[in-house]
């Protein structure tokens, strides 16, 4: 390297695989995407982090908005008498929730709480809107900040006091409409992991002492780790009427009869960036799908003193293709740094193809072509270099989504006692399917001895077999539960 | 009308020229643009509403990506010791902020002030993140809500405690690109109001006492409303040192020596939709210019029981040419509907164009389109219509700029003594020009005789002709400066 001092200070010196929080925690920082701010649990997004989550952004909102929704925006507090109005939300917010005390110089009469979810503040006004069953469905979005309160350690995107999130708020004439909302909305999800983040996930229903605070059901879709630990990826949770009724959701039938509407709300937070950061980058820094990357194809001219205008003419040339067809691409024809440098930049900041053309490139009007994830190299023809460089770039598509799904699967195991869960989880991470009774007391020993906990369980249960009896008490299984330890 | 009940409900029923503050509240709300909260000071951004925001975002954050400019997103909160690194900042925001004090149960060993304008959080970054002169110019800008404890009357878009905007921030070299970057961003403003919302506005400098605090100059956009009051449309400050000098902005230049850089902020707010609002609309409820419109044409079909699928067939035809166009079309085919509520409802919501097919109509191959600002009707070919729809949606835009023109136009005026200057304002409002001497002493007696204040001082002095002596005390003028009532 012809900059020592820079490469040091650019490359990653922490292992993913030995030190895997401190390696994250230097991927973001040094990939540019965040840094922490000058208040324990919350972080700064910078322009890098910022354009991944407005592509992400921009694509499930394309989704919302072909399936019904609006966007609209509600006020960022909540009057702390609102929030009391269901009883669940404020049992289950209070410990997290920021307060503005003071406005100008006056103290308030009221708290307004910092909206750690806005449920307490949308339901209120959907009770005014909606008269009529030609009301329902209504589907309300908005993308903003929540606060909540947590005092763990910060983890950027993963856990901050501060995220960025989308919730969507949805009101129906009856279960039926509520219950296809809330499947609509995980589907999505699942897809955005997966087309967008070349990541498979686990859809599920969380057990009914972990629901959202005043959830009929809360369903999730689950993403497993490189260390083993399972991310809850977002989650579409189906209220039956009980905000409905706390907050008067009502509208008159087609034969004028007053009835109570059924609800759903539904977030995405930026925790997806952080398990997009977490699956697939590695020790030479971030990895992007081409979905989300930007650029998504470097070109590194390689020249010496007698070809140089030959090479970079051609490159340019390249680049003009290329940028013709769509594609984001960034020309590197820095004078001041060497190609090898330039290799090390752009793997560090996840650019998922290098396309490197020199004086053979030139003669033989070809490109090769690097892939991110695994350095697998490619030499394609000038003719057709768009296409090729799409296909190319489908190709480390898949191969993200493949090597993370090997993981997932490779990640779920069956225990049938409780040595055996703590046995497998303590040595594997990654899920321990096993029977389970129903009863919250039986999660409790595993999560006191190892800190998992039952991430989900099926959604459907006649689409797994379940075990006879519960793993822990050995009474009568109810469901096939999931354990896992979590982010 | 068929549906007289409704029809009342949906109707205005204030008048623009004579209760205009009502009128503007009643347009607001029954359009379905936004509702108020239940704290004062707040409102509810509806669908409606939101979707207009969302236009005039996505413009002008395509044109500022097009000149240099990453998005980024920095923590709602800001420590109370950011707040006070900046004097003037704080001096100029203390009296409005909003504390958080409380967090889960615990109170804050430091208050957070929920961000009234995020220069104090942006700026210690920009200190870390820029090193050498090849980091410059930095150019970052987020779009976020800010809250300001203001205790005036809430009027949606207008003055709401919290609202929606963008805070771009910059840092530069030198002075001269600072200050590129200062008149660079009022341009894009004044594009946006003149493309997009259909508005002219002046361009100026806000007097000395008047500045953004820690500003060196602040630069603004003002809109004649048609009640004569001005509206500070967006604002561009050059911040020279300041900033860079409190949080420490410095580079090497290129013969490494330490340098401070000189920053700007601007910021445009949803206050541009009230200004849009106030200026287009009418006492038949809101006019909307074509690019923020959705939809831009609606599709009223009429019909009798003999020719009823005919007509439908037609509007259909129609419905889908228009769409493949690219245009943002609705068929209002509701059978419970007559056309008369149908016009009436749309016109209403703001529609730009109406456009009619009855039996004549299909017989002809023709189409009937109506100008939500005038009802000018204009009969065009169904061959060639989507290019027809949108020459007719040009002069909707046209007619809605003209208007606004004339108003700003006939309301400029001069004046050359005090009694001068109270007379005019208080007669036709507006804005009235005169010799200026410069001192803030001079502007006192206009303010508290009728609320009037100097909006903006004309950017280049030399660009029209001062008067001799100013209008107030008679010294030598140093400005020509525009007085008026203001929003």
């Amino acid at each position: 390297m012809s900059d020592p001092e820079t490469q040091q200070e650019l490359g990653i010196t922490e292992s993913k695989e030995h030190s895997t929080g401190d390696w994250y925690a230097e991927v973001v920082q040094k990939a540019g995407l965040a840094d922490y701010a000058p208040m324990g649990g919350f972080i700064v997004t910078r322009p890098r982090g910022y354009d991944i989550w407005e592509r992400l952004k921009h694509t499930l909102d394309g989704w919302f908005k072909q399936t019904g929704v609006t966007n609209a925006y509600f006020p960022m507090f909540i009057p702390e008498s609102y929030l009391e109005r269901e009883k669940d939300i404020v049992e289950g917010f209070d410990p997290e929730v920021a307060w503005v005390t003071e406005g100008g110089y006056d103290e308030l009469d009221e708290r307004l709480a910092v909206r750690p979810t806005s449920e307490s503040i949308i339901a209120p006004f959907m009770s005014q809107w909606i008269r009529s069953h030609r009301d329902l469905p209504m589907r309300l979005n908005q993308w903003c900040s929540v606060v909540r309160w947590e005092a763990t350690e910060t983890k950027p995107f993963f856990r901050t006091k501060e995220f960025l999130w989308q919730e969507g708020h949805t009101a129906h004439h009856d279960r039926e409409g509520a219950w296809d909302e809330t499947m609509l909305r995980l589907d999505q999800y699942e897809r955005v992991y997966e087309e967008v983040l070349a990541m498979p996930v686990l859809k599920g229903r969380k057990p009914d002492h972990d629901k959202f605070p005043g959830a009929d059901t809360t369903t999730t879709v689950e993403a497993l780790m490189p260390d083993g630990k399972s991310v809850q990826g977002g989650t579409s949770h189906y209220l039956g009427t009980s905000f409905a009724e706390a907050f008067d959701i009502t509208y008159a039938d087609s034969e004028e009869r007053d009835r109570t509407a059924h609800t759903t709300s539904w977030g995405l937070s930026w925790r997806a960036m952080g398990a997009l950061i977490m699956t697939h980058s590695d020790d030479q820094g971030l990895v992007l799908p081409p979905t989300l990357a930007d650029p998504q194809v470097v070109i590194v001219p390689i020249w010496q003193a007698d070809n140089r205008a030959a090479v970079l003419e051609y490159a340019a040339e390249v680049e003009s293709a290329l940028s013709q067809a769509g594609l984001r691409v960034e020309l590197d024809d820095r004078e001041n740094r060497n190609p090898g440098f330039k290799y090390n930049e752009w793997e560090l900041r996840g650019v998922p193809l290098r396309l490197e053309v020199g004086p053979n490139e030139c003669a033989e009007e070809t490109a090769t072509l690097v892939h991110r994830p695994d350095g697998e190299t490619v030499t394609v023809d000038r003719e057709g270099l768009a296409d090729s460089v799409e296909r190319q770039l489908d190709t480390v598509h898949g191969k993200l989504y493949a090597t993370a799904e090997e993981t997932l699967e490779a990640g779920i195991r069956e225990a049938e006692s409780r040595e055996e869960i703590l046995g497998t989880i303590g040595r594997h991470g990654g899920y321990v399917k096993c029977g389970w009774c129903g009863d919250e007391g039986c999660e409790t020993p595993i999560k006191e001895a190892i800190a998992a906990e039952i991430v989900m369980v099926p959604l459907d249960r006649a689409a797994e077999p379940i075990h006879r009896s519960c793993a822990i008490c050995g009474d009568p299984a109810e469901e096939t539960a999931y354990f896992a330890r979590t982010y």
